[in-house]
């Protein structure tokens, strides 16, 4: 595995999934914790030319004024979901990167974001759209620069915007698209900005969120005339995870899924963003569409996310299938999901940044579609079955897993 | 599709199972249900050369003297699990069917079964195991001739037997092993003699329970030399088809699966038959045995059936799976089935038999790994995955789905 | 016992409660059933002087054109909820009552309840609140004559109507509330006219829904000065229950609630009217601040009621309880309650309506206290616990029921 | 409150629970967390005479060679139910009780216990019963001596032994009972050696466990000749405690529980001791008969407890209550429980003490059935249901709570 130092940019770098991610980065090159959650670590992965985890550099902007430990300590003390020793043993690391973040935009977040952000940071309150993307280039030329990277992968993991209005019809092409930058009022959302500022430097974006980042059409146009790359959105660690692993077994047995009811209850910041209707509204969409992809029909779906404090970290989300077997009688099927939010995103976000790096090396630019299963809307993949999914990230490995029809022993 | 006449031979034949059955199959040969839960009525299955449900032709054999619209009327009125009305419009086909049952072998399948059966229907008690296999192929041979048929399918519904000792200690050649017919005590259970006498006489064998049926290696030499063919065993109705399901999601995701319980509680008399701890241990290992094939390790597995009478037909699992997810964290996922255990199995047993045709028809014979899915231990399969198991229906098929990387409109 | 003939008039006499009060009613009086559900026929109430249930004669109000015998079948069909055979026994019996119902009003229901109203059964449109009462007492006049009754008591099992604004700023005497039958909008939704049309004639009022009906404090006036009684609101049947039953442990644990989240799933009328926000608000009030009057506290509670067609009268609730425990531990307890909507409450309108006989017996007037537990707003008591709510009603009985210490055998 | 030196002695002095208790009464006293999970800290409690935190000196009998710390800390860190942090400042506390303990006794505590006792720390394998009683009344007397002591709680917090045979025709009377010490083989198990110890020197015993302990009736009389008090048996923490709550609902509501299964599982020692059969025994029968005692008749009911070393300290279970409702229709309540089980069982223990103390100080002798809410079979008590029990301890108060039918605010 050639040795090389790959940027990480991460927008939202002192939320709970960005303290996250270091937290585990620093562990897994500290050798402190077991490879997890990684699907990188899998045997099959073992021969891919990809980063090590010591070849990353983080870096990355921020609306707040916290302290990248401070959060990640909340995860560990309200949410007892990070164990608190593993966090004193990480703590020079994390406070190293804190001092390589700087100030995130908030053009286009909503109200709900904007009164996160702190004054005392200096996050600019007056720029326009062109101005942030200048600003937000400096600060990865700069990061490049002082870090001698060879690669810089910009993942977003701030909070949910609200959706962009008429988003479908955007120009697809780049040049009426950029032009929209200096249209008043401009239409693209913070996520967008960091996406063309990442793209047009040459810079890799891959979009953890549900917000609009490089969904329009056009930045495959940027992403393969910069020879970058780009995916999303939103990743698929939870409820909807289940969803699409669940929803093919009804397919193929010719169930039928009357209604699916999801209950989802969580009290991280995310939560508290997601109280705002606007925000959690490109939420619940992005949850939302993959069973009829999947089944064929649409059935009554209904779902649903609150923000309730005492859970910190820990989601929790209730589904209700009511389903219809042979002779028309209604079954149902229900599960209840416990896992910690940040926790079960942090790693898909390291694998995301490997993969990415991988793509690079081979020489790939435009959208990278192999990482569909990490999203809930892989951005211009039909496919919404999990394990289809992964065998599409298999085929890339060229090391197409097929049924095993051999005897067992 | 060529009109043909085809036997169902169902051992078991008015059981909670086989009384769902022929209740679905008259049904759907009166249009009186829509065809959900028959995955043979997918529309990747529309080309397929198979058997119309008018084709088929039931009979079977049975120990116990019960009446089929009897042990149909139970699952409506105690289990709810059945349409009354759909029921009254059956009845006079479930009485002709009734006439062609004819009184099983009571061999090697334990007490607990054997207490079940009715003196008064004809059950003989002191045949030998050789006599029962010719009996047994006497009444097939009467059952095609009288009903004109071109090939009989026999499908193994009947409750659970005890596991036989030793059973992969068994000769793997057909000729030393037709011999232990003659053996005292013959090692041989029911399931197993029903499948010598319907594999040796060109008929097709499947066996849906965990009994030993068509199991051993000698079978396949059997089958290929009659030029007929068989598979098991166990069909994959509820919990076991949700292990196969969930399981691959952790496989995949690297999440370690510390512990996998499951309570199984149902009402039926396949449930009473289990409440003998000897049946028990058969069905237990059966659900058991596939974690370990997916995830690639052994987490702690429980796994317990339980017959609550108040519940009727409705098997209701709880499942418990504690797994490790990123920095070591401990999480839970749990899921409660509620289905109709019958009405789970039925599509299947009618799916298989109609698989089972479209193999004859193109001239395939031995073991069917094709149908590996519908089992939860599928004879010389290694694959485990429900989705994979899928997907190798499909290649068979000649249709060989794949994951759908395109645009998603 | 002594024979008399009471009246039960309902209004909603069509609805999915009322469909099962006298599908129930009847079987109980052919003993097509046996009295499970009933308070009233536990052995405390053995020598309690209340009606027989071959006392009662069935009518009310209704302002949809449907038949009560097809909406029980819905039930029976399309929920399963009711036995189909049960029913075609007393389809005789309920058209009779059939024919005792007279059109509703629709002043103050709001829009959605104003949608379901059928033109063709003579609901009018145009009437004063006055005329509204002076119509709805020629009714219950005719009503009493016909059937020659000794009392009638009228429970409300409509519909939930929208919230009264400023409720509590109603006249708490009755000359002045009065008034408010003259007033231009008037205050007064249609649960309210009927009950100033019932207490006002001598009749009993109950208010089985969270609509206003007699809670206004003038009402205890009006009872007592016609010697008549009433008591409500909102019948307490299923997760309000749970929660009155829970939340008395974690009190005299102390243990600490820090959340209480109630998802209720459900798919039949009542749920298809509480879609409407504005209904929605006065059924989610009544469903969640017991709790903070059982506790002492207010934790954080979130309680969502949702339309889900395919679930008809099944009503689902999944409860996500998160306390604290010793050392400041959290912890979790979850319920799952899948219950008949119109089957746990219409027991208890069938025992209100003999406990207020009951009452009139005694020589009660004026609010009926001791009916709290049948209540989630139980109007004029403060305890919220079911325990002791039932102990309130063995003290009414003449039966303290205590403790026992004594020597358990 | 007067102050005064009370001794609390655990049978089974490093177990989980008792490392919890401790842990939770050093940081009482250090105020280092609120007081939850503490009955006896409810306003009701503020007036009665019993011993404040600060004045409880703890020891006991342990037959492990652990450290309390040590045990504490893997409460911390492997079920994470522990704050490490909380744990660090109470360490020298918990290391001067450790040197308070004295090595127990063996007899009659069934193979699966004696198997975890440890050569080194002194446990004496030959001693006869007589000998047995006479060593630990000589610990408990040079306890009381050493510290200053003006009563001793002996409480057994030790793992559930196996049923003793015939335990219901021992004698009644405590001359031939105390006649069995020198009976080979003596039929009394340690537990119940340790009661006779305790109590016949004037100690006040509670058996927190379903082993036999001072369940005989035989201990009443040596407990008044003594002027000592006793209560058990088996803590009601969880499930159980469920049970005793929810029953009542059914009962009053007159719905018919057809069948109670509940499945436990957990990780800690306890559980691994319950996996032997003989000792599991005890467990489920001791969690079973209530149900039967609140509803009057007896349903199907079904208890298991599985150990899953994964879980730890965490006891899940899960409760499946099948019931029928109104025209006979089934419905389905489940409750899944996620508890830590040392954690709810140590409040109640030194609740338990406070109380006894307190009961010791009003002068009162004998068994102290006011207790009974805190047991799963409170000894010489009918009532079950959890809110009686309640207000049976409230009346011992001197502070009887009713329903409170007063106007709401």
């Amino acid at each position: 595995m050639a040795s090389s130092r790959i940027g990480l940019w991460l927008i939202g770098a002192r939320g709970g999934v960005a303290s996250t991610v270091v937290t585990g980065l620093v562990a897994l090159r500290q050798r402190l914790i077991p490879p997890i959650g990684l699907t990188t670590e899998l045997p099959d992965f073992k021969n891919l030319d990809m980063p090590d985890w010591s070849d990353f550099v983080v870096g990355g902007h921020e609306i707040r004024n916290v302290r990248l430990f401070d959060e990640a300590m909340d995860l560990a003390t309200r949410s007892r979901a990070i164990d608190v020793e593993l966090l004193r043993r990480v703590e020079p690391d994390l406070n190293a990167i804190d001092r390589r973040i700087r100030p995130g935009t908030l053009l286009g977040v909503g109200p709900t974001i904007a009164g996160l952000a702190s004054d005392g940071i200096g996050v600019p309150r007056n720029e326009t759209p062109r101005e942030a993307v200048a600003r937000i280039q400096k600060d990865l030329r700069e990061f490049a620069a002082a870090e001698n990277l060879e690669h810089t992968i910009v993942v977003n993991v701030a909070s949910t915007e609200p959706p962009v209005a008429d988003a479908a019809g955007l120009p697809t092409e780049w040049e009426p698209f950029q032009r929209l930058l200096d249209k008043s009022p401009c239409p693209l959302p913070a996520s967008s900005l960091y996406a063309v500022a990442a793209l047009d430097l040459g810079c890799s974006y891959v979009n953890f969120t549900p917000s609009l980042g490089s969904t329009p059409a056009a930045f495959d146009e940027l992403a393969r005339a910069r020879r970058s790359r780009h995916m999303g959105c939103d990743g698929k660690t939870g409820e909807t995870l289940m969803k699409s692993v669940l929803a093919p077994m009804f397919a193929h047995r010719h169930l039928e899924v009357m209604s699916w009811v999801g209950h989802n209850i969580f009290g991280n910041l995310d939560g508290r963003v997601l109280d705002d209707p606007a925000n959690k509204r490109a939420k619940v969409a992005s949850k939302d569409h993959l069973l009829g992809e999947i089944l064929g029909y649409r059935p009554q779906t209904h779902v649903s996310i609150e923000h309730i404090a005492s859970l910190g970290d820990w989601k929790t989300a209730w589904d209700h299938i009511h389903f219809r077997g042979f002779l028309g009688t209604p079954m149902v099927l229900q599960f209840i999901w416990q896992g910690c939010d940040s926790l079960l995103a942090a790693p898909l976000v390291l694998d995301l940044a490997r993969l990415t790096d991988a793509a690079r090396r081979r020489g790939e630019t435009g959208p990278m579609t192999f990482l569909a299963g990490f999203f809930k809307s892989p951005r211009g993949v039909a496919e919404q079955g999990f394990v289809r999914q992964f065998e599409m990230l298999e085929t890339w490995l060229g090391n197409p897993s097929k049924p095993n029809p051999g005897e067992r022993n």
